[in-house]
Order: structure tokens, then sequence, then C-alpha cells
């Protein structure tokens, strides 16, 4: 356990799927990056017999002695190979953190109770004080879930020496990180039933990554890119948008199912336009690549692959008008956008190009802002889940929050 | 010839493309249906030794001595089978209708010349006085160059006895039709170098047709269908259009090829929702049709593959701010909207189904004329090539305009 009165904190990033929503359902390639929006855990030992969560975001505190907790403490010593939960210790957990708010506050509070009684119970559950704020919206294909189970599964697992302390640059060794991945894993499937895991994954080692059919290759190298994100604050339900082209693949396979192949291509060519950037964006290769696609040229493509995805996405029905507005205000001012995640509302990502001036990006900015929009300018490809304490400054600032 | 004094007035329709603009290209299926708009030929013999012809909508008038066509008369006598016109011949056609105004005009003349020197000069050519007139603008993909084409080819057969005078319904016998589609089809390629036929049969035949790989087959009956027309007035060059989506196919054709397969099924898809469509607007056939796809379930996927093919035409690159702002304006009434054509500006339609009342259809009207287009509304699948007059009545309309 950490030492009483130390304060741990851990943050872990949000994502964007930059091409492959719904068709990775079909068994195309997906493509995702970490964004610079995160989720910071505080964690201290606390010594009145009880545990406390603080969601900030959510705007919801708990506390439970730990003696009512003591039938939620699993049967199992496996946290280093993290096994899902037990239908019956679920429904324990469930009891546990039911609450008047929505569906989103039941999951964080049924998460946290896993996450926390199954890696802290190896010689009885300790009394914590937990605090968690985020960035990132919930609900909006950000992968807000993801980043909250990262780096509440790395701060509970750091907190309890099941992986090491020894960092560099802030950051686990490569057996620790997957450790945490597979927590977090376990976290997400409590949430969403059937993840892709791509959220945890990139979550985890931050970066960029491409996925198909189960199996997740992380990019060696990502260019520096920026993005305007855009939320539509429009609700949506994955699940149900999932479904729906779903219904029309199955209805109109003939007409539906080319567009996920298109899809497909569309997220590989986009893994070669990255590694490419990549590439070019390193000085002491430019040289070499004068006779290869030009930075501007691959920028140009990764711009007309935000394009046909975006139409792509809007022809199998998970287009909005919300996100046509974004498309439309954007375009304007010569920038490229696309949905990101489940789409039919949710967010967009507007590709900003080296060459993009601050003025046009503030201009973009201000025109959807008065549109009703909710908007950050963020880079792609940052660091996954590190620590930021033991580190007074850190700390001090966290505290002010 | 025609009786000197006696008027011949012939009209043909233009068209649109439903479905497989672009994709016809690459052998998939299109679809296309006769509009209301058409375009009219008035003929009547003349007898000051020169033949007349008057453009109206181009504002042209023109007058060749029959002396100085003497030698722009082919050494041929295929009339009833005609073959491509000779190179030779047409440079001097070309000379002799040379006009200091646009290509079109130019062709215009070019095409009349044609048509008249082929089809008039078995025993020397007749002095003629030409009017023409259409409803159609040109260059906006709904067909004016083959309206122009098959009712100039219909009323100079007709005039010269090369079909028949007993019509029936004011319409010609199967060969006759056949004829003129052919001839017209001739005055196409001069026109556009290598049309695919569908212009002008619809012209010659109206009613709708399905294209595939030069194979024209036309629908046995088609659903009663109103659209409204909407001309952005941007004008564009189809040949131009049709190689920068040329270019997208041959650098990225993992892309853009599935979304050209599936352009061919919604074209494939929507054949068939006509065909059902045609028997469920059959009142004897209504009953026995209860168990089937209903009128409205039938309109409803009928606006769907408006919806994506619009979607998809935008995807290969040939949409426009124009276009998209006519779909979003008609989509806030319900209704559904696609180009026509060519894209990147030219034509769209809307879908108007028989439930949508005058007054919706009158405010959307209203709208879309607000924003600087032009609207018509019209119904699909009418009447092909067909005379008008002798008909005083007819005649008196014709010579007021």
């Amino acid at each position: 356990m950490a030492e009483s009165g130390e304060v741990l904190i851990v943050s872990a990033p949000g994502k964007i799927i930059l091409h492959g929503e719904h068709s990775v359902v079909y068994g195309k390639t997906a493509l995702a990056a970490s964004i610079g929006l995160r989720t910071r855990v505080r964690l201290r030992s606390s010594s009145n017999g009880a545990t406390r969560l603080h969601l900030a975001s959510l705007d919801i505190s708990r506390e439970w002695p730990l003696k009512n907790l003591s039938h939620a403490i699993p049967n199992m010593h496996g946290r280093q190979n993290p096994a899902p939960p037990q239908p019956d210790l679920i429904l324990v957990l469930r009891q546990l953190s039911e609450s008047d708010k929505g569906d989103i506050e039941n999951s964080a509070l049924l998460v946290f109770l896993f996450l926390y009684t199954h890696i802290c119970s190896a010689s009885g559950l300790p009394a914590l004080d937990v605090h968690i704020e985020s960035e990132l919206p919930p609900s909006a294909g950000l992968g807000s879930s993801a980043a909250y189970c990262t780096s509440l599964a790395a701060a509970l697992l750091t907190a309890t020496h099941n992986i090491s302390h020894n960092l560099s640059n802030s950051r686990w060794q490569q057996k620790d990180l997957e450790l945490i991945n597979k927590w977090a894993f376990q976290a997400e499937i409590l949430i969403h039933g059937n993840p892709s895991g791509i959220d945890n994954t990139v979550s985890t080692f931050g970066g960029a990554l491409s996925y198909q059919s189960g199996h997740i290759s992380e990019l060696k190298s990502i260019p520096p890119l920026s993005v305007l994100l855009t939320n539509t604050n429009i609700p949506r339900s994955t699940s149900t948008l999932v479904s729906a082209v779903k219904g029309n693949v199955n209805k109109f396979p003939d007409i539906y199912k080319p567009l996920l192949d298109s899809m497909g291509a569309i997220a590989v060519e986009g893994k070669r336009v990255m590694d490419a950037l990549a590439d070019r964006m390193l000085p002491e290769v430019s040289v070499a690549c004068n006779t290869l696609e030009s930075k501007d040229d691959l920028f140009c493509i990764w711009e007309t692959l935000i394009d046909v995805n975006q139409q792509l996405l809007m022809a199998i029905g998970v287009g909005h008008p919300c996100l046509e507005q974004i498309c439309r205000v954007t375009r304007k001012h010569g920038l490229h956008s696309k949905l990101t995640g489940a789409g039919g509302g949710g967010c967009c990502f507007t590709v900003v190009p080296p060459g993009v001036g601050a003025n046009v990006v503030s201009a973009v900015r201000t025109e959807l802002v008065q549109c009703g929009f909710v908007c950050w300018e963020t880079d792609l490809g940052g660091p996954g889940v590190c620590v930021h304490a033991p580190d007074p400054a850190e700390l001090h600032l966290a505290e002010e929050k």
C-alpha cells in the first residue's frame, strides 16, 4: 500500500477514432490516436475506516465503510492476470454502487468498486481517499470511460505495489503497462459489454494504433498532428447506432457492404500516410525523401480521406445536421472535418495542418462556439497513462482544483 | 417534303439520371427517366430559296441560301440506317455553322446542319423555316442536347416522309421511333464525342430505362413519380468531372471502386422499387399486394436510395456547396434530394411522394428560389418524342411564344 498521507496522482488520455468507426465491427481496420484531454486520479490512504470516492466531473461523492465491503471481496488472487468478474460478485457490487443518478454515474461507481475490490484485496481492503476529475465529456466518443478505467487501474495497481514504482519519465515499463491495460479492459467490459479494447489500449500506451479483428498494432512513430475537437453535445447511443447500421447492411448488403470495405481501405491508407508523415517530419530523413510524396501531398491525401470517410459515415446513416454544420463551417476556412466515434451527434475532429495560422483556428473555433458547440484544440498521439506525483507542484495544482 | 405552308410541330423531353451517373462509366447500371420539360421544333417549308433556323432559347437566327449548301450534301442515301458523319463533311458543316457565340451555340448550329443535310438531301435540299425553343436549360444535365437532336431528327424525318405520318396518339410506330433514335444518337456523338445513348433513348421513347454497358432496357411501366427539379446555375464540365473521378479511382482503387459498386447496386434496387411501385399503384393489384411491401415502405426505400447515392456522389468528389444547400433546405421539409448528371453544380432533383401537400412543395420551392436557384415541378416518365401539329390550337400557342 502507498505510505499513509502520500498522494499518488495518475492520469490517462482519451482518444479519437481517426478512421474505421462502424466498419471495425465488420472486421475492417480502424485507426485511433490519443488526445490531450485526460482523466486524473488523486489517491491517498485514509485513516477513518472507510473508502471515499469523489467524482468531480459527475458531481458525485460516495463513502463505503470497509466493514460493509467484506462480502464484496473476490475469492481470487489473479491481479497479474485479471479474469472477467464473477456474475454473482457483480450483483453485489451493483447493489453497493447504486445511486439515484443516471447510467453513467452508476457505471462509474460500479467500475470503481470492481477495480478497488479486485486489485486491493490481497491483504484486506485499505481505506482510500480517491478524487477523480476529467477533461473528457462522457458519452461523446472520446474514450472517457477508458481513460477513467485506465487511470484508476494504474493508480490502484501502483498504490498496492502490483506494478513498479521505478518509473522512467513518469511511465511504467512495458509489462506493467500491459497489466494496467488488462485491468482497464475488464472494467471496460463491465461498462460496454463487448468493447473492442481500442480505447483502453490507446489510453494506456498513448500514441496511435491500428486495430483489426481483435489484433492491435501500435504505430511505431506518429507525426505531430493537431486537431480541433468539437462536441455537438447531441447525446446518442453507440449500441443503437451500431444496430441501425447492421439493419441497413442486412437489408441491402450490395449497397452497404462496399461502403464498409471502402472505410477499411481508408483506414489502411490513413495508416500509410501517418507512417510516411512521421518519416517526412524527422529532419534527418527530409532530404532523402525529396523524391517521395511531399509533406503537403501527404496532408492533402490525409484531408481527402477525412472528407470521403465523413461522407461514407453519413451514407451508412450515422450523420447528423450538427455534424454537417461543423464540416461546413470548417470547410469555409479551408479545414476538413469528420465525426469520430459512433456518430449521430457526439464529436467531430477538424484537421489542423502545420501551416494553418492560429488566427484561422481561432476564427473557426469562435464560429463553432457561436453555433453552440464546445471546442478543444489538442495534439494527437501524446503519452498514455502516467504518474504526476509524488511531485509537490503537481500536488498543489491538483488540490487547488 | 411537307406541303408548302403546312406547319409541323414536334417536341421531345429532357431526362434526369435517377441513379448511376459516374458509376455507369465503370460498367454499372444507371437508371434514367423522362421529365416534363421539352424542346419544341416548329417546321414549315419556305419559298425564298434559303433555310432559316431560329433558336429562340439561345437567341440565334441563321439563314443559309441553298446554293451555299450544295457542297455540304453527303454522298449517301442511308437515311434508314444512319452512319457516323464523314470527317471531311463535318469540317465543311463546321465552317458553315460557325458563329461568334459559344460552344453550345456552335454545337446546336452544327447539329442542325448535319441532320438537315443528311436527312433531307435525297432529292435536293428543301428550303425550310425552322423554329426551336426549349424549356430545358443547356449544360445542366437534363438532356437538353438530346431533346434538341431527337425533336429535330423526328421533325426532319417526318417532313421528308422517311417516317410515317399515320400516328397513333401523336406517337410514331416502334420502327420509326428507332430510326429517330438512331439519328439523334449520331447527332449526340457530334456534340459529346462518346455519349452513352441514354439521353436520346429517353427523349425518343419517354418513360424510364436502365442502362448497363451499352445495353438499354426500358422499364415496362413506371409509377407516377413527381419531382422538384432545381438548377444551381453553377456551370460545370461533365468531362472534367468524369476525369477527376477517374483520377481518384486510379489513385485509390480500394477506396473508390467499392463506392461505384454500391452506386450500381443502388440503381438495381431503384429499378426494383420502381417496378414494385408501378405494380402497387395499379388499382387492380393493390389488394393482392397487401402482403408485400406497402407503397409507403417502397417510397421510404426510394428516399433512402436517394440519400445514400447523394452522399456517395459527394464522396467521389462531385458535390458542391449549392447541392448540399438544396439537400439541406428540402430535408428541413422532410424531402430528399440528389444531384442528377455530372454533379459539381448543375441540377438536383427532390422526390415529392404522393402524400406531400402542395403547400409543402410551394414552401420548399420559395425557399430554394430565395437561395437564387431555379425550380420546376414535373412528373417523371412522360411521353417521348411526339407530334403536336397539324393542330391549329397548338400552332397558335407556339406562335404566341
